[in-house]
C-alpha cells in the first residue's frame, strides 16, 4: 500500500497528513493502522493523522447524519477527518485545522484571499491566512461553568472550568513546577468531569501574557493543547474582567499561540503552522 | 531537496535510513539535517539516522585514515554512516546494525546465504541472519572494570563497570522499579566514568533469563540499548559463574535480546529488525 503523506506541527502538536482528496485512496482509516502510523517508535510517529478529503467523499453525513460523530459540516468544501494517537475518532483539533490549511493553500486547493472553512465533526471551522506561516480560527463560543479542586504533586488548586470543545480545568499556580513531573493525570473532581479532563496549570508572565503547562486525558503532559489554550486565555481574561475584545498571548511548552476573546464570546486561536516533510510512502509494517 | 527513506526499528530503537549507496544523495550528512530528522515534534522522529553507503563511497578512510573517527572498514562492502540523535557522528549501534542488515537483505544488495561484513566506525561488524526476522551481531569483546557506585530515587547499588563500545555501569536490584522515574541521570563516580555512563538496572527472571531499563547518557531514558544488554548480559553470566558458551535472554522495555558469551570472549547480540515504511520525502523545513 503506497500514498502520499506529509509531515506537520503546530507548537510542536504534530500530525501525518494522510491527503485522499477523492476518498479514493485510504476511504474509512483504519484505527489500527493509525494507531501504528502514531507510534513513535515501530512506526512514524505523530499526536494524530488528518485525512484530508473533500466533504462530499467523506464518507461523513454533512448537515444532517445521525449519531455522536455525525459531521455538521456545510459549507466547507474540505473535510478534516482527525484521528487521535490511539485510532480513535476526534472531533476537532485547534493546532492540527492550521497545519491543514497551511496544506490546502500551498497546494492551491483553496483561494489564497479568501478565509478557509473546513469541515470538522464539531461543525465548520472557519481558519484566517494571518502570513508568516501564522493561521486563526475560530474555535466557537466556550461554556464557562463554576470551579472545582485539581490536585498534583501533594498539592491542590482551585480550577476553574471550562468547556472549548474539550472539557478543562484550568488552575494559576505560583510556579509551573508546583505540579511536578505530571508523570500521571492530577486528581480531578469526577462528579464534574466524569470522561477525565484536560488539566492545565497556568502562570502570569505580564500584561495579558501567561504561561501554561497541560496534562491531557489520555495523552499525557503534552507540549500544546489548542483548546486548552483558548481555556487558559478565556479564564486570564475573565479573571482580569477584561474588556473584549482582547488578545492574551499564551506560551504553550512549544512555542506561542494568541487567544482573542472576541465581542461576540467567539474565541480565536492564531499560532504558526509547518510542514516539514512531503512525500509517498509505502507501510510495510 | 528529495531522497529515499526507510524508517525501522530493533526492539523500539528506531531509526531514519538514508540510502545513499553511491555517497550522491547527501554526501557528508549535515549534523543540523540529521537533528532535525530525529526531532520527535518538528520532524518525522528517530533514535538515530542511518545513511547506507558503499565504504568506498563513504568519504571515510577505510583501515589508515587518521583521526578518533577514521573507519577501520577494510571487509565491508556496505558501511553504516551512523549519527545520533543530535546530529554528532556515532560508532556503532548494536540495534540500529540489524536493522541495516535487513535493508541490505530486502533490497538484494548483499548475498542471502552468507553473513554480512557491515563497517563501521568501530570497525568491521558481521551480522549473521537467524531467520523470522532475527539477526544477531558480533560485537566483539569487552573490557570488564571494576565496580562503583550509583544512586538513584534516593538508594545506592554496587555496579559492575563493563565496556562494550560505551561505558556501562551494571547494577542489579530487587525490583525494577527501585530506580525510580529515572528522569534524571543516576549518579554516578566522575572518576570511573569521567565522560559519563549508561546505566542498566536488572533483575533476575529466571534461568540464564534478566530484565533491565537503561538510562544513557545523552538520551534519558530509552526502551532498549545493545551494547547495555551485551553488559548486562555478560554480568549476568559472570555473576553466575556461567560456563562458556553461554545464552542470556535479555529483556529490555521495547523488547527481547539475546546475548550470547562465547568461549573466546566475543558477545553475540541477537534480536529482530523492522522496517515499518519506506518512500521519497521532500524535506521542507
Amino acid at each position: 500500500m503506497t500514498f502520499p503523506w506529509l509531515k506537520g506541527h503546530g507548537t510542536e502538536n504534530d500530525f501525518v497528513l494522510l491527503p485522499d482528496h477523492d476518498g479514493t485512496v485510504h476511504g474509512q482509516l483504519d484505527g489500527a493502522f493509525v494507531a501504528a502510523l502514531c507510534d513513535r517508535r515501530r512506526g512514524i510517529g505523530a499526536d494524530g493523522v488528518m485525512r484530508v478529503v473533500r466533504t462530499s467523499a467523506s464518507g461523513e453525513s454533512p448537515g444532517g447524519g445521525a449519531g455522536p460523530w455525525a459531521a455538521k459540516s456545510t459549507a466547507g468544501e474540505w473535510f478534516m477527518d482527525y484521528r487521535n494517537h490511539d485510532g480513535s475518532l476526534g472531533e476537532m483539533c485547534g493546532n492540527g485545522v492550521r497545519v491543514l490549511a497551511l496544506y490546502l493553500l500551498t497546494e492551491g486547493l483553496v483561494d489564497a484571499g479568501a478565509p478557509i472553512v473546513i469541515g470538522t465533526r464539531a461543525g465548520d471551522k472557519t481558519v484566517t491566512v494571518e502570513g508568516d506561516g501564522m493561521f486563526s480560527v475560530d474555535m466557537g463560543v466556550a461554556e464557562v461553568r463554576g470551579t472545582s479542586k485539581i490536585t498534583a504533586a501533594g498539592r491542590t488548586w482551585e480550577a476553574q472550568d471550562i468547556r472549548t470543545g474539550n472539557p478543562h480545568a484550568v488552575a494559576f499556580v505560583d510556579s509551573l513546577t508546583d505540579a511536578g513531573p505530571l508523570l500521571d493525570a492530577p486528581e480531578h473532581d469526577t462528579e464534574t468531569y466524569p470522561e477525565g479532563v484536560n488539566v492545565e496549570f497556568v502562570v502570569r508572565s505580564g500584561l495579558q501574557h501567561v504561561a501554561m503547562r497541560v496534562h491531557e486525558r489520555g495523552s499525557g503532559e503534552t507540549r500544546s493543547c489548542g483548546t486548552g489554550a483558548c481555556a487558559v486565555g478565556l479564564a486570564a481574561a475573565l479573571a482580569d474582567g477584561a474588556e473584549r475584545p482582547v488578545t492574551y498571548q499564551v506560551d504553550v511548552p512549544g512555542g506561542t499561540l494568541h487567544v482573542t476573546c472576541t465581542e461576540d464570546d467567539h474565541l480565536i486561536l492564531t499560532g504558526p503552522a509547518e510542514i516539514v516533510a512531503r512525500g509517498d510512502m509505502e507501510w510495510l509494517a
